[in-house]
Parts: C-alpha cells; structure tokens; sequence
C-alpha cells in the first residue's frame, strides 16, 4: 500500500529481519513501543513478525500478540513473514495485511535452510496463495526471491534461474515478487540488469528491492534499483539484522540512511528523519548493548536540511 | 593519465587527504612502503603529499623526499596538494607530475580555511598556472572545488557558483576541474545534476568526483557521478581522512569498497584487490592504532569472485 503523496515506499524490516537476527529477545512491550515510534515517523509498511515455530525462533514467539497491536495503526500494511503453509495459517488468523514467503534462487541455499528445493517452494507459495483465496482474499502476498544476484554457498546464481523461479511465483498467485541479496554480493549493474529482467518477465508483480550492505554496496545498489523504475524497499532501522561481518558493517540497508538519501534527493518517502532518530532510540532502549548501525544518525542532519512534513497519519500517542 | 586498459581511474589521495587528518605522524619509511604497496595493487594516480609550511601539517614535512621516492615508480601519475604559489613552487621543484589546489565554492568556508574569497583562489591558481607555464609546461594542473555539495558553515551552496567558480578555474589554466563534496553533504541527483552541468560548461577539462561517505552516500554518489560520465574517483584507503564523524563512519569513500563495487560491475579499474587489501595491512602497520573503514576487506570477496588481473606495471618489489 504506497502512501498517496509519496515516491518511494520503504519497507521497514527490523521488527521481524532484523529482531530474529539479534541473540537477546526484545520483550514484547518495547517491540510494541519501537512499533509505534517507527509508525510514528512515517513508516507505513511495517514486516512485525516471523510465524515460526517458536522453538526455532523464540524471538518471534509473540509475533500474533505483536500483528494484534500493530493492526490498531490505521493506514500501515502489517506484513509477516511465513516459511510454509503453517506459518500463513496462523498470520492469517493473526490478521495481517501482507505475507512474505522467502524463496531461494539457489538450489543449494535454498536445500541448506529450508530442506526444500527452490520449486518445492514455489509449490508450497501456491497452496499459500489458495489458501488466502479462500480465507481471506484482501491479503496480499510477497515472494522474496533470496540470494538473487549471489549465494555464499553455490557462489554465482544464474540469472535466468532467479528470473524462471520469479515467473512461477507469479504465476503460483504472488501479488508481487522482489529480489534479495540476502548475501550482499551484489552490485549496481547487476541490480540493475535484473530487475529490469524481472519487470520484463512479470511487469507489474515486480516487487521490492531488498539490499544489504555487507561490502558497502547497499545503498548505491537501492540506487540502481530506482533508476530501473523499483519504487519500494526494504530496509531495517539501525541496520538491525542480516547477519553483520565486522564492526561497522550491516546486513540490512539503514533505514535512517536509505531515507536520507532519497529525501536529499527530493523523493519523499512519507519518512520524518527527526522523528525516525527518536524510533531508532527507542529501539535502542529496547535492546540494550545491542549495536546499532547508520552514518546519517551520527554525523547528524546536514546545515540547512530542510524536509517537507507529511502529515503524521493519525495513531496511538507515544 | 588514464591507464591505457582500464575503464576507470581510481585516484589514491590516502598518503595527503588521509594522513595529513590523523593526529599521528607517519614516519617516513612506512609512507614510502605503503605507497610502494598501493603501486603494486595497480593504483596509477596517487597524491602523495600536501606542500605546506611543516608548522601547520608536520605530517607533511616530508612531502618533497616522498615525492621522489614516489617518482621512482615508472606509470604512476605523482600529485601533491599545494595551498598557493609558494607550495606550488615547492611541488614543482620536488618533480611532481601533477598539482591539484581546493579552491572552495563556499565564501564562508574559503575565508575561514584559507583567509582568501574564492575569486581570490581562482586568481592564485591562475598564477600557479603561469609559473607551470614557463618551469614545467608538461605539469598538470587540477582545481579540486571543495564544498560543491554543500558546507557545514553557511549550509546550501548554490549550484550556479559552483559552475562560476570551475569555469573561471579552466579559463584560469586548470587542465581539469574537479568536485568535491568535502562536507558528505551531496545526493545522487545533485551529484548528476552538478556534473552535467560541469561538463557542458567546461567540457573536457571535466575532472574528478570527490565524495565522502559521511552520510553513507559515497558509494551511491560515486555511482551517479559515474552514470554521468565521470571517469576518475578520489578515494582513501581504509577511508583515512576527510574527517570521520563517528566509529564506522569514514570521511574519504574507500578505495577497497569503491574498487570493489566498480569491478564488480565488471569496469576495470586496474587495481587488484588482493594486492590492494595488502597494502592496507602496510597502512596499518604504518599507523598502528588508527581506525580503518571499509566493508569489504571485512567482509572478504564473495565465494566465486573473479577478477581479471591487469599486469601490474614494473617496479620496485615490495
């Protein structure tokens, strides 16, 4: 659901990509509060959850409570993430907006993480889609197609691979179809080839660009996205998330940073960059110790910044 | 000079930028020796030092000896920095290939960094252009407009006196006029716009992007620059210098990631990035206890990266 009066619609990750990645579990109030803060600056598609067993991830195990309160926000698409048709049962009863099904473009990722080839998920996004027809049919649902331009494991991902699994994804019902580089191994003529690729192949089901900034790439390759015509992205606040290298280093693309470049560029993302500094405390109040990435954050707004408000939609008072 | 079989020219300015901003002074052997090591990962233009009265940058009071040491290395274009006349005298009579002078778009930051008003600038280099003239016609000579993107003391600079100030700079006698967003303050559509408007008002004598990645924009910026047709990018190794904000924040773009995501997209930069993050464990042992920036040697190459070796130019072995 992109907001009427902006260019670019970011997707915030963190509650889901980047609080599974961290060791602590952020108790359940402060993901409520981090929520609204994130919502409160503007964000108006929010990933709140992972529907998984909570033995495997017992950092999502209140993801209904936390989709529950995140609902009570009016104007935010809600998205869980769901690795199965288990997962989708229990988002849906959960109430969610969007769902996100990760599919691996490697064979080898895809046997490693999920013990299913990249088709048998396909498949199974199908009977999620049926599924969905019948239960409620206003959800939309995303496949993500991860390690699209690169796989720690196999190395290169052929590119006609990533395009094929994309295509029968849309096919299976997806409502739209992004690429990961969930092992930040891609570069801006890549992203740029691809997603042009992907438009091709499934027009508009072309879908999010999801980047990470493992080799420092991540935000000129949501740069490349853009000038191929991808108009939403996902990022996680503080660069929470996506399995960090070193010290300085993020998975995820910075939400504060990937916001300031698009606003500097005169692209409004509906994004508040004062109010999105005071989410990313409350995040930080609500992992304690944890780090926190972003340069936009610490070096500070630039003399003379001036960003036009858009108008708060109306919520919960923090 | 443009190295014949690459697609793009990475400037080095590490040994000046990067050194003349740490507190420590690198003895001079370890200067020699990192510049030797960044020769051999197949770096062809480097500034090797800045001309300055060693009472203001004792860092750099070695500038003529490491000139020509750095002269020794047969293919490699020799910079140094120099203020004003008597520094480009000085560079000069040290042999160097190449003077690059600031001259500020900024009013507020020209005055307060060197006591001149930018048309005063404009008018010195016309001078040092003279003196190039009748002493060493083949020497070039490059104006670097610093605070093209924006200034921390009077905020917004206005593109138009930018493009005044470059062209008075290439009638003045610049071979070629460069950008730099000193203060990390530049976006990729400003970078696009202002280096358009750059080559269409002095066209060839079109020179450098100088990006920072204060803001984490470096990358991106560099990627815009290039889209618009700019084909050599200062950077610092390790992001030394440029004035860093904050821990994993660098000031200078790093030469590793900028290396990195060039040839990634498969351009040739000419620089090995083996040899290169070799040369930064030469940096390193050469100012022990500095931060160094960088994503990529953090976080290695990607499982399957090749890269095409260009033969590096003879020597002297490391």
């Amino acid at each position: 659901m992109k907001h009427p009066t902006t260019d670019v619609l970011i997707s915030e990750v963190g509650p889901r990509d980047g609080l599974q990645s961290v060791k602590a579990t952020m108790p359940t109030a402060a993901k409520l509060r981090w929520i609204d803060a994130l919502v409160a600056a503007g964000l108006r598609e929010i990933e709140v959850g992972s529907f998984v067993p909570p033995r495997l991830l017992p950092q999502m195990a209140d993801a209904a409570e936390v989709v529950r309160h995140a609902l009570t926000h009016p104007g935010v698409t809600v998205m869980a993430l769901v690795p199965n048709l288990r997962g989708a049962e229990a988002a849906l009863a959960a109430g969610v907006h969007k769902l996100t099904l990760p599919v691996s473009a490697s064979h080898a990722h895809s046997l490693a993480n999920v013990r299913k080839t990249p088709d048998e998920m396909v498949a199974e996004l199908a009977r999620i889609c049926r599924l969905r027809d019948e239960r409620a049919p206003e959800v939309k649902i995303e496949a993500g197609i991860s390690t699209a331009f690169g796989c720690t494991i196999q190395g290169v991902v052929e590119e006609d691979e990533v395009i094929r699994i994309a295509v029968a994804c849309a096919e299976g019902g997806a409502d739209d179809v992004g690429l990961s580089d969930s092992t930040g191994m891609g570069n801006p003529a890549q992203v740029r080839r691809l997603f042009r690729r992907l438009r091709a192949a499934i027009g508009a089901k072309a879908g999010a660009a999801h980047m990470h900034n493992t080799r420092g790439l991540g935000l000129a390759n949501c740069l490349a996205a853009w000038d191929v015509g991808v108009r939403t992205f996902d990022s996680s606040q503080g660069g929470l998330g996506g399995c960090p290298y070193a010290p300085g280093a993020s998975g995820n693309v910075v939400t504060e940073d990937l916001v300031f470049m698009f606003e500097a560029m005169g692209l409004r993302t509906g994004v508040d960059l004062e109010r999105l500094f005071a989410a990313r405390a409350v995040l930080q109040a609500g992992l304690p110790g944890e780090a926190v990435y972003g340069m936009t954050p610490e070096a500070g707004l630039p003399k003379g910044w001036t960003q036009t408000r858009v108008p708060a939609a109306p919520g919960p008072t923090l």
